[in-house]
């Protein structure tokens, strides 16, 4: 595993903000605390959580990525919605009373694991946010909001060997590859995406272990970041 | 599961085209080829396919759907992604030239399962198409270019139990659904989405067993639209 | 004319629905009830309808056709705006209350004559959600609403000679094409387009006749689709 | 019928410009010729014609018009298509070879008939332009080019009395009401639309004898403002 | 200097209306008012001014101006701030209450000097709507509303020669060229834009005295034009 | 004056990057280059310079900024435009031959004089840009392509008081405030901005002095972060 480090309140502004690095792979996340709810929620005395993952123009190599316009770009619309629902799983929405909280994921740097990093820092990131919506709430801390500690990796087989946390090099190189999302010890999503490979039920249990204990690692990092045991 | 059909020829005017029923669930899909490859790939010799999804305005319960504008629907974009990568893994994409095919797929009716009616389906109006390019091209068939049979199905515990091919009302229910692609008898995509639960490694093996056997039902539906053995 | 044909609740969640097919053009209109009204009728008390005319992308020869993204089609829209003046012609919006009704109209097969298919199918779509309408409003039936039977076709002069309900064949030889809509035994709209050709008024009067003899046989096609004498 | 009137090169940049007025409603035409035709006409030797149409913001009453952005204004499209399918009448697109002329009507100030003074101050520009195509190409002059001479006028029935070229007072009180578009003596385009109310053959018959005399009107101040006989 | 006149009421819908003439620019600028502000001052008392500047197709030399669609046009969007700036410090914005002013300014034709143009002709239109908005408020007059009387200037050297007021041909040859514009005597807003050139202090010294004594001229066709003294 | 400082290399994908920081001020700059021009180029053998300026959505206080989809938001077309034009007054396009260089400025972190960060800071990842263009060409170094140092502040009146470099708090209580971008000693752009206020002839002098000392310890902060005396 390459090393993985959050640090937080990257950002001054926000309720909560880190950066997260894996590697040379850089993610700025930030959580936005907003008194109000989308549409379809109003009135039900419930929260929401919602993402948005974008790419820096430099961030990538092989060229600058352009900016998303009127024509929004479908694997940053597909890894947001990813981000959302990974941290929607970290938290009681009910909790929230009507208040929303927006992650935002901009990669400053990619190599590899980009959504990964920005689904584990975005949970820092949220959590600093719940210690300040706490104290606007007045109640005990981020506890009376979480489900748990939400952290995600990638894993991959690469050149038959099984790798834990792809930069770009593997990435590119990978028969399969997949991203896992965990809450604690259990699931939260499992993404093994074919494209140029398939792959067999004795494989994704090898990368399912693999990425639990990358995942113990990675909760370690987020835990050492925000001072907590 | 439900009843699960393919009427091939749909639609006269594309290469290939299906109607696809997984119970009340119609999905319409349509192959049709373009000599012409993303600019990305000019000049490289080799071929490539896409997909569209989306809904028809009057197909969903609870209220008339919007259609697509400037914004794109998120999860339209996410599924649209996911149904071109399950069927890019079904062709061999060197053997078709500097060859594009596309794939839409419209859901006239939804009842839960649209994306695994729509890759199921996806498959059955591109192995037509496939027809129809060996005609062109003069090769001895679509397995000119075929690297296997790919269905989809989704699986999920609903009240304790293992439902395959869920239903709205099983939908909305599921503590734990998860779609799954296969090419013959290996994995091409396997998405466990969490949002409203989290999940454990022995209900994703009872899952998986579930859609391997629902797999097998559609592949053989499959077969039998296209009078194939 | 092509054999006519209107197959009501093809689709099952829309209040309104039905199947319109002309010859092989084929078009699903669905009528949809909201219980609001546009900004410019807020407070007045009366209600309004809208129509939307899209083809599916496998739905034409010559090609697959685009979705709309951020650029409308502008032939769509063109249509769109006559489904919605014809449709409107049909009902006393001041009777709905502020109630909207949205017509869909999606062309499945596009063999010539699709914005008449979709003003007669969109009809019968109107007709069935006016009866849904006035089960919730508890008013008489749909007759508490409309002000007519609203109906369509196309008529051309094609080799010298006149032809109702042109298919594509047709329609692209035609030296002069018209659009007619009637409201039971009077015109709704007459749309004789140029664009190639000029006509004189003597033809004009023959399309008329023509078009007059064509929308009697599609109202019969219309009332035995309800069911109504 | 209201005072026409046309003032040729009101614009001194494109190949031919016009203020085209019907009372106090004021559109100005311009015609640019480019030497490019659209993607579909490539290579043929044929040229286009394409037309816009807009309404300045503040050229209206009951406040202010929003400029088109992403979403494009529906009445706008509809009428630049039916500038445009008028005006292709008037020329053989094939005697252009590959070159475009575009015409953009922008209206200054609406007082009804926007539509019929942008057609008819738009032939007025486009025969200024087609006297530049003919110098740039060495021809005998806009004669080389032009099929005949396109105007159009509103004509309805307001209180029982028919009246030729209404303004927005007449507009809004029209039980009926149709735009006529004429190439020298015979019809382009016919459009009687509903909307509100219904009519009989007979009353179409009134208003296009209407009509014709109207466009006769408009022809002549057409030719006197170019100077031709 | 051009010849430069002010045409007020040019157009009769909007609230005021000023045809602007910098020898051949020319420029329609209208003044709406609309009883409501912007989100962000909702329930604040005061009032708001905004300003879109665009360009007519046919108003410029060297080919046609595309219309702004979803992406809009960059230095359209600049002038639009520049107007907006500059006639929000010809007012006081709480004087107004909750009421919003809309400047449009369209550019007839362009020859140099456009920006300028319609922030003075704006200006012009403003002070039309004020009289109306008094009317409408029982207040005294403009003055009620009103900080001072704006103008704007372009000023350049070209050949080394200091020249006010530039059209085309010498914008485009200008060695530095800056835009002014004064409330009164003093200063509202300074851009010497370099692009092509770096400028010293002696050079914008000499321009500002220059835009001076311009700026002295067109505030005195601006109360020419509105028949104050 | 806040603390300056530029970290050169900042990300390692593009030819040249940076983070400038003016205080609490954090901008990432980088340089892409791209060997083609746009269309209006093509064929000149001269390059080209263009920038793209934009907030991150947790950079700023007040609310987390709304990302730009169809609609660009206005303020930042206006900064990206006046970066594009200071840093192309940097270099000699002619000697670039048909290459682009696209500036990037991203501000992670807002707290006053973004654009002069931007602007600053854009010119250090230019010039790392040129070092690598100059490898690719064979040329002496930046050398060959630059034409002066680029840099910029933002000055005010705040108080009474000359404010050089300011920062939130001075911004938005500043009477006057000014941006100014030299190229060596001489003036590239003066942006005095009057929206709240106007000033004098005498202010606008005071202010430029302290621009001119401002920039001087901006320059020396540049060629420290270089390595260049």
């Amino acid at each position: 595993m390459r090393n993985i480090h959050f640090e937080t309140d990257y950002i001054k502004n926000p309720a909560g903000s880190c950066l997260a690095s894996f590697g040379d792979t850089r993610v700025i996340c930030t959580a936005t605390i907003e008194s109000k709810v989308p549409p379809f929620l109003e009135g039900k005395g419930t929260g929401w959580l919602t993402a948005e993952y974008a790419m820096l123009p430099g961030s990538t190599g092989g060229g600058r990525k352009r900016r998303d316009g009127a024509k929004r770009d479908g694997r940053g619309v597909e890894i947001s919605r990813l981000i959302g629902r990974s941290l929607r799983a970290a938290i009681d929405l009910a909790s929230l009373g009507e208040t929303s909280i927006v992650i935002d994921c901009d990669v400053l740097q990619a190599d590899g694991g980009t959504r990964t990093a920005a689904i584990s820092g975005g949970w820092v990131a949220l959590y600093r946010a719940l210690q300040k919506l706490a104290e606007i709430q007045g109640t005990s801390g981020p506890e009376a909001y979480l489900l748990g500690q939400v952290a995600a990796v990638s894993v991959g087989i690469v050149d038959g060997e099984l790798i834990c946390d792809l930069d770009y090099y593997h990435d590119s190189r990978a028969a399969v590859d997949m991203n896992v999302v965990m809450r604690d010890g259990s699931l939260v999503e499992v993404q093994g995406t074919g494209e140029k490979n398939v792959f067999e039920r004795e494989a994704l249990n090898r990368l399912l272990d693999s990425a639990e204990e990358g995942i113990a690692r990675i909760r370690e990092a987020q835990r050492r970041a925000l001072g907590i045991s």
